[in-house]
């Protein structure tokens, strides 16, 4: 069902506020480009920033303008399983095709298999749209084991899960343990190819909002067998990824996007803007991915 | 200014709400005993699962229904500096004396020592009452260090710190490094004795929500020079600290208020409650710590 | 240069002494199958639990019972640069192929990128023969980061790295920054389908000890671009390969040897053998992997 | 019977060699110190360095050459038990006072409590000197639970526990269930004085090698029931403890050996000596905490 590309869009400011002009000059460029669909509200939107009429305006907003053949997934977890609830059923309401849960965090000592388990169980159930798990460990601190995902997998209303974990081998045994129709995402464009050649079917990635076509591309190749060329295009994408995740995070992100014609300006506070000094590196990168600069 | 013992409440449900009526019987009984003080919204208050109109309505009905010669602490910590901000002076406009003040540490990777020192600095700079810095390692996965914390000392409007880490010689770095007058607090009872040692000045004990008089007792021995005295007391507290800390955490803490006839109730979830198959063990942990159960 | 599977043997002892006769059992094995080589004194062969004189006996006994066409890379690694000099030249003097040399790592605080980058230059600057980096986090508490080990492979007499970390993005990243002729070797056969995959040139892996024609195939499936049968045998080494790494560890390598018809037998102490419960499950785990148990 | 202030002594090299002169002038000096005793082949001691047969040299060398009054405690673990076993042995037919055992921790993943409550007591019951377990997890990887330490101090050959983990609360808890004549030291100078103040009965730390009579007079204090003292000279000590451990580490206080008039000279490869560039801030810190420089 879910597949292909999508990318975790970033939320623009301007004054401290949602910048909708902004983005919605970015949405109209996704809307043309090949990317299968959109995240609205994961990580690299900056949710966590967020207060709770944010949310529910952006998932809103996004939809509305968004191509309608866009799947848009919106990011609804929350700490508590009443809020990651509620915002769920708004989501849906709002016309979002599924809805990606995050492990609450906050917790760590409590959140132990069985707490998860219920959890993902309980927002499930309470769900009128489609469940993708979300697997983040390095901003959670928590790991979801391919166990764990494995046994959630079985319930009908469980479709799928974003891993950004990086560890390959928990993708594949997730793959190899979890039903066919099971959709199995590399939450970055580091380990896109090796997730797709071990039989999972997408990618949502941050990078995919600054180099849409590169990532299609790379999907495509593994989808018609041409895996020499999937091995070039992951290769390619190596350094432009590392620049909008492990080395500048969002403040990489957005400074790329707008080098690119896109619209990313500031993060909101506490985040950091990128040092300007990093700009020069910044761009080279971009061109060296093949990126047209405007 | 800030010194002596205080308790990080729990927060009562019934029915998935606030339940204000046992909430109010708790503070009954804390407005009776030796306290310094209360912390509302602490990680023990469940903070990170109550949506923005709980909080703020806890801590204005903590304040109301708390002795008047009690501080109130209210933890106004959020993911943003805005959200943190308008907590901060929300809390200050219904009578909180200070502000504790969490690190955000959802994106882990662009929390380094500058973006966290601008966050406390903007905070403090808008806050109108005295910010208490939180160090809660096992919680946010980011650790503040002895220089950090020893700059952010030097704000006039920063007067002290709960350190959580239970890292004992980055407690006595920072007893060292900072002014005379910065207050340092012990985040647990686990080591309350050897922070107070090294000249700390209070602290903000998940276990003082059961045994008050055990944990003020001890802080008047090390402020009398019973170091003999202290240093049983605090074996003493190993036990039941840990049965409601790194052990069962809120929930052994809320089966503990149970037993001891406060008002705990079951955790919101996603957090479960304890097993019941821990009760006597539970118990006895109490007994054996002096405590008189109804 | 070096390519394809190697198995990093086990090393079999009789009352807490080396069994040489167990061990020629198993290199007459291995010298009539499709591996390329054998790795002695790795982290399986428990090289940390024999003396320097049995370590010297092992690389001679090893290389001398061995079929001469298939190539023997001892694992000389030691804590101090004196020591694993002297082990490397020794390796040399007896037909050693390569040396496998792991990372120092009891003084971890020391041993920053300049330290190691120093202990290896002075290590290949003194070898007779190629020097393969063997990066192994899990046990050595160190990483090597891909620009430690890319800067290395600028040296002529290091010839290729071993990394066992499972960081993909990592393999992808030193592949990609590395000379073409340095042999990025797969350090578990959990991901060796991705490594090859993204441009790796072979494995040295524990389940090669036990499966070593399935381990084969996988390497000629990629080199032949029979993705498809590459991706099955990935899936289908996955259980083996766990089962005598992350859960049995050396005991669950030793016991499946023993069921399969080679020579393993107990661990030396303080490592325990297998508990006995987990035979039925290992059994099946092997069974469904394809082997004939004898 | 364990108690007071240990040095972990340094091991000088003269041309790659030990430096039987050197080594002999640091021993008249602590020989004529108020230090308790001395601790060959601890991680200062650049054990890991080692070879056996240097090991042993050093062991007889160190006893001759000390006062007879003052303890020898030898470090003998080892990765084997084998290995372990014999160096205790050789320890105690020369007169080795005491043995002190680090956990084997090259295979993490194998040494569980099991194995290593096996380990020990195997040791424990070999050995025909007293054991002292040695938990040090910043360089092993490994902490020795506060219940294993306490399980193995029923056994009447294990006579105590140096923990370096800093980790106050399981120090508490290994005094507080422990026998009381079981002798809890303190691995570094950072916490020498909590943990004398919950009941531990002495210390061997790095710093005492430079520093002995500050270490000895904290510990004198703390016996007297002077802790006003004691906290100030635990302030003292913080500062000239770290440039010497987590800091500079052995190259930090071999420089500081040096500087003082001891021998330090240069630490066998691969650590690298100290920076030159931090000498003057080291000299700083000695003459602040009341050092006398030649």
């Amino acid at each position: 069902m879910f597949k292909g590309i999508y990318a975790p869009i970033a939320t623009p400011f301007a004054d401290d506020q949602i910048d909708k002009q902004a983005l919605r000059a970015n949405l109209d460029r996704y809307s043309a480009s090949r990317l299968a669909g959109l995240v609205v509200l994961g990580s690299n939107g900056e949710f966590a920033y967020l207060d709770i009429d944010e949310k529910m305006f952006l998932i809103e907003f996004v939809r509305q303008n968004t191509a309608a053949e866009k799947s848009i997934i919106a990011g609804t977890g929350c700490e508590s399983t009443r809020d990651t609830i509620r915002l769920t059923k708004f989501a849906a309401s709002v016309g979002a095709d599924a809805a990606l849960v995050i492990t609450p965090s906050f917790y760590k000592g409590s959140m132990n298999e069985k707490a998860l388990e219920r959890f993902f169980l309980d927002v499930a159930e309470a769900s009128p749209i489609p469940i993708m798990l979300y697997n983040m460990p390095r901003n959670t601190g928590l790991n979801m084991s391919a166990g764990l995902v494995c046994r959630l997998a079985q319930h009908e209303n469980i479709v799928g899960v974003k891993d950004s974990s990086g560890n390959i081998v928990q993708i594949a045994d997730i793959i190899h343990n979890s039903p066919a129709d099971f959709a199995v995402f590399a939450g970055s464009g580091s380990f896109l190819y090796p997730t797709l050649a071990l039989g999972g079917v997408g990618g949502t990635l941050a990078v995919a909002n600054i180099l849409p076509e590169l990532c299609v591309s790379l999907y495509d190749a593994v989808m018609e067998g041409n895996h020499q060329l999937a091995k070039e295009l992951q290769h390619k994408l190596l350094a432009p990824n590392a620049a909008v995740t492990s080395r500048w995070g969002i403040a990489g992100l957005k400074a790329a996007l707008d080098l690119l014609g896109y619209r990313g300006g500031l993060p909101r506070r506490p985040m950091l803007p990128l040092d300007e000094a990093h700009l020069p590196e910044l761009k080279q990168i971009l061109i060296d991915a093949g990126a047209e600069l405007p």
